[in-house]
């Protein structure tokens, strides 16, 4: 099953912030809704924030009352801007909502022409993220050798995206081409997506996976039971990889005990003219790291940092693998000196 | 307050399970429960490990209705059996219940003589303990300039000793200096020592604290938020410190990031006839990964690691703060060539 899927008019999904103990579907029919969803992280991962926005464009053409192309693309701008005020990180979404909007004005033909334009894009690019999708991981599964164990950070599975993953992707992949690989998953707080999803999506396959707290990561290297990291991304610029918090301690970790560190990520999720400098890190609420649940775990008032994301630089990272092959750091150097967004 | 006390035949402390949400106050009136407290960690941090445990023997001594000498003794080499059996890891257990049972052997008068002995030894030891901690905050207060902010890990604040603690001993001795310092507390998954124990004492003592995921120490000392690290040590052998988990990824994070490391503990922690290879790193139950109280984040049946503690080799820390003065790798390495335990 997809993660996101539109079905005449309503887009349903499943409420990861509910995972693993609830498996509750989501019904949107309207951008708005859309857009909370994202703010909540209800759906979250880059690729799934980029189809989820090109989804509410997509829900605000099906169900607008516009009587003309006008209203409609103003509608469809009012919607875009929500949608952008979401989530300030992850590239992936402005990329989804300029290529939608970029569609819609393209459209020479009436409102309804508009609308189906709109829809076909958001659902294309949908389909476009499980092929991206496949090609990550074949690309990637070379880069494992059959007995590995990988350990991952947050989520990067096919919860992340709209199948299969991207980071998770290489894994599903090299297991599909016969090799035996187990996952160590990072618990990744402080919303956990490793607990939740990735040990949850994992043991859903049938792939081998083990739970760890983040900061075990260092013990599981120093004893020898992690042969690659890979991650996924929520942006990769010029000089560093931009991901959920967190991950930027694992590629430290695993430069000091010589381990590989891959990042997986589609070319959508490449920002090659900006530096790390430029990206707006997203401060989230301090109670996702004083509560978990409804349970308080900290003082009442302690004072809290909860930066959602970190920094990589790239000389942390060995190879980055998207849909179009893997690159290495001075491959991304060339693309930037190319003047290009992405590979 | 002290952490521990004796009154009357009664050992009486906070249950550091419920803290910071329920100060709850902790009777005990024989020595298998405070085993079991010890256990459960109702009490932890080594240095009070070893207090309580030598509390256990005092309860015996003073409860026990044998009538004569060499019952008490066989009373009380049952429960030193039974104490240290209950945490494997901190060496601060045994040292203390071999101090109280030595103590005891050594008793040349009548039965009485011998309750009074082992009842005295181990008030001795509460007494000295926070002696020991005011001598480990003042040596370690000269590595500490004026406007630092300490990252520290778990607690290895007073609630892990009698009182004054060992790594913030040392900050709070800084304060009493006359400098500013303020901690940054990694919030010590699991059992999230540093979330409710590290900034709940440092807000009691008006010490200023920021809390942070374990996972965003890395972020922070990249932002140039960390002067200096201190932590406590559970044992320190002869290549290494064993400390609450995590500790070992933060120390390869301070390298990298050229942070002072330090570990300040009292001298009854050393244990340098061993190599780390020799002790036994506790593995506790998995619930602690994959539950937060009573709430469950993780998928049912997952596979989990949970260690304790983590092995950091000496060459990743630049000093060992004890009440004896401040100690180098090199200085720890002389130690052992002239066969000492501890310096």
């Amino acid at each position: 099953m997809r993660t996101i899927e539109w079905k005449d008019g309503v887009v349903i999904t499943i409420d990861q912030s509910k995972l693993p103990t609830e498996e509750v579907m989501l019904e949107f029919r309207n951008c708005h809704d859309i857009a909370l969803a994202l703010k909540e992280m209800k759906m979250r991962g880059a690729p799934l924030i980029g189809v989820a926005a090109a989804y509410g464009l997509a829900l605000t053409a099906y169900h607008s009352e516009a009587k003309d192309k006008e209203t409609l693309l103003r509608e469809l701008e009012e919607s875009a801007s929500l949608l952008k005020r979401t989530r300030p990180t992850a590239v992936n979404l402005f990329w989804a909502v300029d290529r939608v909007m970029r569609r819609a004005y393209e459209v020479h033909g009436d409102l309804d022409d508009l609308r189906e334009a709109v829809i076909k894009e958001a659902n294309r690019m949908a389909d476009e993220d499980v092929k991206i999708n496949r090609a990550i991981g074949k690309n990637g599964a070379k880069l494992l050798d059959d007995g590995d164990t990988v350990l991952t950070h947050c989520n990067a599975g096919s919860l992340a995206t709209v199948d299969y993953g991207t980071a998770l992707a290489v894994v599903r992949s090299a297991i599909e081409e016969g090799k035996h690989i187990s996952v160590i998953a990072d618990e990744t707080r402080p919303k956990l997506q490793g607990a939740r999803l990735t040990a949850y999506e994992l043991m859903r396959d049938g792939i081998p996976v083990t739970l760890i707290t983040d900061n075990m990561a260092g013990y599981v290297m120093a004893k020898g039971l992690v042969d690659k990291v890979i991650v996924g991304a929520d942006r990769i610029v010029q000089d560093a990889v931009i991901n959920k918090i967190g991950t930027y301690t694992v590629a430290v970790l695993a430069k000091e005990h010589g381990i590989p560190f891959y990042v997986a990520a589609p070319s959508s999720t490449f920002d090659l003219v900006r530096r790390a400098e430029d990206v707006i890190i997203e401060e989230r609420n301090p109670e996702e790291v004083t509560h978990i649940g409804s349970v308080r775990i900290a003082p009442k008032g302690v004072n809290v940092l909860n930066p959602a994301f970190d920094i990589t630089p790239l000389k942390y990272v060995d190879a980055i693998i998207y849909e179009g092959g893997v690159l290495t750091p001075s491959d991304v150097e060339r693309i930037v000196q190319e003047g290009k967004v992405r590979p």
